[in-house]
């Protein structure tokens, strides 16, 4: 017999009625019942019941034992008596009687209970993560989490791709937000960089041919906490190509992505087919660049119509004339909806920058035209009212809002009440997912504060209509060849085909008003490579984490990431980060402008040096 | 027709004959043959021989191309003229004749050439990694290198095994080498520490229930550079395993590394069951703790035989009367070797600091008992050297050498003189891979400068009889749970089954002289763990860079790695290390003891950052 189980506690069943076994677990709870203690044995793999009776000659160990307790069980496997089967567990007919029992590992009085599913405050959950990550809901989020990861490899495979690891330890490459440095002991005052992404190296696996790079790659950015994004590191799955055009990208992300959604979405909806809204259109629609398409509602702008000399509602004219827009925001059915429902949206608008929303109430003349009510109602004649109610799919019954203000803030607050309108009239189907691609994002944009054309998003993609474009356009109508996926309204990924092409980058630059110096400088491996024949290539990154998220139901990545930090960048169980010593400081060169490092403390006896795994 | 290519470069067959198709790739090699182009068309798939003659439209064009532009071709597919078909090549019996040229991506003239093996400087090769990855070896050790990892993936999923991702950026925890340290910028004076391995996570992941971990896990350790370990980051397997023995361990891993090696080795022979060789014999039949079982020779201790008062040569007398021993180190047929031979093996011990090899040359006599000569034989009885013959299992024709020393230089010295031995007479046979196990490593050893007992390895192996062994037992005569995976004489891995239990654990350290508050302050995160209901549990962490060296016959990291640092720890593609703004440092809290850095140069403009993936 196996010095500590014959079996998991998830594999006994009918079958094994009347062999002796042996099985070892916690002890997830312990119940008396009426001098019969009963123990639900817990592992990776499932619970058994084990039953002890005074008859046992294990009873008296088993009666030491408390919550949490890992022990070895031996004994026969019993049909459990009639009328106290459990059918929703996969062992729910049979039990262990305990014929002896052996405590592998006792466990001192519990900080927080494994067994149940009470909230417990984050500073304790992180601190005592061993105990949290035993119950049953993040046990089951972070296990996801390694079958997500695992499909994604196995999908990548499955289409051509190689995985390849990039070094973790780098130069600092400036990708918008803060990296974290480590300094080297060999070379004084010089620092390595983790990597924010391995943007440059995947690239450069392009240059070197390697044709189809993915990795599930760590990256590492020094930016303050947010529920959705780690402090410190999270993971991407990162894509690259060479010789594709944009569609061959989607063409490649689409079913990996569905696929996903669809393996481990328990059932729930995923887009087949990914629409392509181009950025302009997605802005107008949905007031921003990642729609959360499971809300049905669409904005309409309706700047034309209260232009209409009809109308005298002063406010939103004025607007209009000073180059603004009106936006329209339907809400169907919400003619029925109390006045606190107007009132609540507008405080809400005010409360988020905005002048506040105006919105129509429409309820029908005898003929079925649309007749306004509302504040402002009384502005808009009842032929313009017509056609605003056409633009904004609306009629007798609906509610209609606007917003008026310049276009991207008119825009912005159109989206965000489009989301809360879509929510608070329930019109949103929460169990689906749905992607889409955003695509056609401007190259350039106008830096009102430095009065210049400057890059709108990524500077290293390919413009559409390549160098002539550049040598013939507005810059400020160049679209890129980039592209946000999106789901359910969280943007899992920019991608873009690249600039692969020097003098096209060098001209690129030029119109944003950097010379050759600033790629030279700030992006020389990559450049340098792209002079010894790069081929065509793009890719995407979409981000491990937030899927996961997605997938798990969970709006904070401490419930599906096993050890993170705390929103203060702590890690509460291995104590990190912590005082350097003075050694270490003086073989890194470095001197810190904090409060000095406290030595070691005098009772520590140095120690020899474990090694090895 | 796709924008870049119809087939790869290594998809055309005879089948194809006669289709128009469109390849792109880089200009492997260019042959002008009496007018005619022929162009080695490369990709990562292959290489299709594209000609084109005076009479095609794109000749003009082709005649500007050269080595590594990148291009597109378009064109019929035709047979090659008979006799000129290369049946090594997948695409040898056809080539592709180019209607139509476009240049994708131009190349400077090249630091370094692609097409060809020669040899080039690591400087070059690392600054243009891009190009030297294109080299047909590099490209292919690459690849190699990632199926190896994932079959390692594979292998270990089809074991039961889930893949978890534990943190980078975390706690400083002693393993015995230096960390990399990461400053924080949230906590002034206060780092964080890459992890040298994630021993006390993958722990952690045992106690918190997951039952079974791997992980190819990123390790960092900021040691000087040596050719089988990067400057930096290297990967392991890392497995960890709860609820299991010492043979439980052997029982899973002997499966992956024999059909790894099986999987890669091209047929080279593989090690079906696994030697376990205690360490104390591996001490005395090898010299050391990492034999190479390839070399058929035996140390043996010869000791008692030198002792025998026939013997009358002083210099061993005189070791073993000091507390040494003799060893002997069998040389088969080297009787016939020339007195060079055994001149220049004296000179590289002394080299080695050994006292020199003695060595009987051994004739037979005429009844075939073996008769010695050489310097050392007339001090040694026939009666004697038979025994000695005997033990190191050498006769006439043979030769035998001897070390005499303390113990571990003995043991040293006899090891690297049975290696060298050992190649001279060409008794390795280097094609196959000979894995064995080194077990029963002593738990603790003899401090002889702080006259003290202290951990030999692992202070958190199990020692073997748990407390018992320690409350009643010498303690050097414990030996650990603790082993080592060993291929042709490289240490793949350490491993252990871990100590689990806090009681015992406090008992091992008192014997080595450190109290609690050291378990406290340098392994809280995991010494806590314990207290709540810690699994027996044990693991090991093969290194993936070693294996996936000896599978493709390499002797340098360099050559498996893509984007390596040279050995002054320098990533001369990227520039890291380098200097850190004086931002940076400020936002660290840190001040540089080295010159201080430079302001960045004076005409770069500051850009707008580009972001995602």
């Amino acid at each position: 017999m196996h010095r500590y189980r014959t079996h998991t506690c998830g594999a006994l069943s009918e079958a094994d009625i009347g062999t002796d076994v042996r099985l070892a677990g916690w002890c997830n709870r312990i119940r008396d019942h009426g001098g019969v203690l009963f123990i639900d044995l817990r592992d990776h793999y499932g619970t058994t019941q084990v039953v002890i009776d005074p008859d046992s000659p294990a009873f008296a160990q088993a009666e030491k034992l408390r919550s949490e307790w890992v022990v070895r069980v031996d004994g026969p496997v019993r049909r459990r008596p009639s009328g106290t089967e459990n059918a929703d567990m996969a062992t729910g007919h049979i039990e262990l009687y305990a014929a002896e029992i052996e405590v592998l590992g006792p466990a001192a009085e519990l900080p927080m209970p494994v067994a149940g599913e009470q909230d417990y405050p984050e500073e304790i959950r992180l601190k005592y993560r061993f105990l949290d990550l035993r119950r049953e809901r993040l046990h089951n989020n972070i296990i996801l989490r390694s079958r997500v990861i695992d499909s994604l490899r196995t999908r990548m495979k499955g289409q051509g791709f190689t995985e390849f690891q990039t070094p973790i330890l780098t130069a600092s490459s400036p990708e918008g937000a803060r990296d974290y440095l480590v300094p080297s002991r060999v070379h004084p005052g010089k620092f390595y960089a983790l990597p924010q992404a391995p943007q440059q190296f995947k690239q450069l696996i392009m240059v070197a041919g390697f044709d189809r790079y993915f990795q599930i790659a760590p990256c590492f950015r020094d930016e303050d906490a947010r529920a959705d994004r780690s402090p410190g590191e999270f993971y991407q799955l990162d894509i690259e190509m060479s010789f594709v055009t944009q569609d061959d990208v989607f063409d490649t992300v689409e079913p990996v992505l569905r696929g996903i959604f669809e393996e481990f979405g328990k059932g729930r909806p995923v887009t087949q087919t990914f629409t392509r809204i181009p950025y302009a259109r997605s802005m107008l629609l949905y007031g921003n660049d990642k729609p959360d398409l499971r809300n049905p509602l669409l904005i309409a702008d309706v700047s034309e119509h209260f232009s209409d000399e009809a109308v005298t509602f002063k406010a939103f004219k004025t607007v209009i004339g000073n180059g603004g827009v009106v936006r329209a925001i339907p809400a169907p059915g919400a003619a029925s909806q109390p006045r606190s429902f107007f009132d609540k949206l507008n405080d809400w608008a005010r409360g988020e920058g905005s002048a506040g929303l105006g919105y129509v109430v429409l309820d029908a003349d005898e003929t079925g035209a649309p007749v306004g009510k509302g504040p402002i109602a009384k502005f808009i004649p009842a032929e313009v009212l017509a056609r605003i109610c056409k633009a904004a799919k609306v009629g007798p019954g609906d509610a209609v809002f606007f917003a008026a203000d310049v276009e991207a803030k008119a825009a912005r607050i159109a989206g965000l009440a489009r989301t809360r309108i879509g929510r608070e009239l329930k019109l949103v189907d929460e169990d689906r997912f749905e992607l889409c691609w955003i695509v056609d994002f401007p190259m350039y944009e106008w830096n009102e504060d430095d009065k210049k054309v400057d890059f709108s998003h990524n500077p290293f993609s390919m413009p559409q209509g390549g160098l002539e474009a550049l040598e013939t356009q507005d810059p400020l109508t160049i679209n890129a060849f980039q592209y946000d996926i999106v789901c359910n309204g969280i943007e899992l990924s920019s991608g873009a085909i690249r600039n692969h092409r020097p003098d096209v980058m060098r001209k690129a630059f030029a119109i944003a008003g950097y010379d050759e110096a600033v790629l030279e400088e700030r992006f020389g491996g990559m450049y340098r490579a792209f002079q010894y024949g790069a081929p065509p290539h793009g890719g995407i990154a979409p981000g491990v984490d937030r899927i996961v998220m997605l997938l798990a139901g969970e709006e904070n990545l401490r419930e599906i990431v096993l050890f993170p930090m705390n929103q203060r960048c702590e890690d509460l169980l291995m104590g990190a980060p912590a005082p350097a010593t003075p050694k270490q400081l003086r073989e890194l060169h470095l001197r810190s402008t904090a409060a000095p490092a406290a030595e070691p403390a005098p009772g520590t006896a140095p120690m020899a040096s474990p090694h090895g795994a």
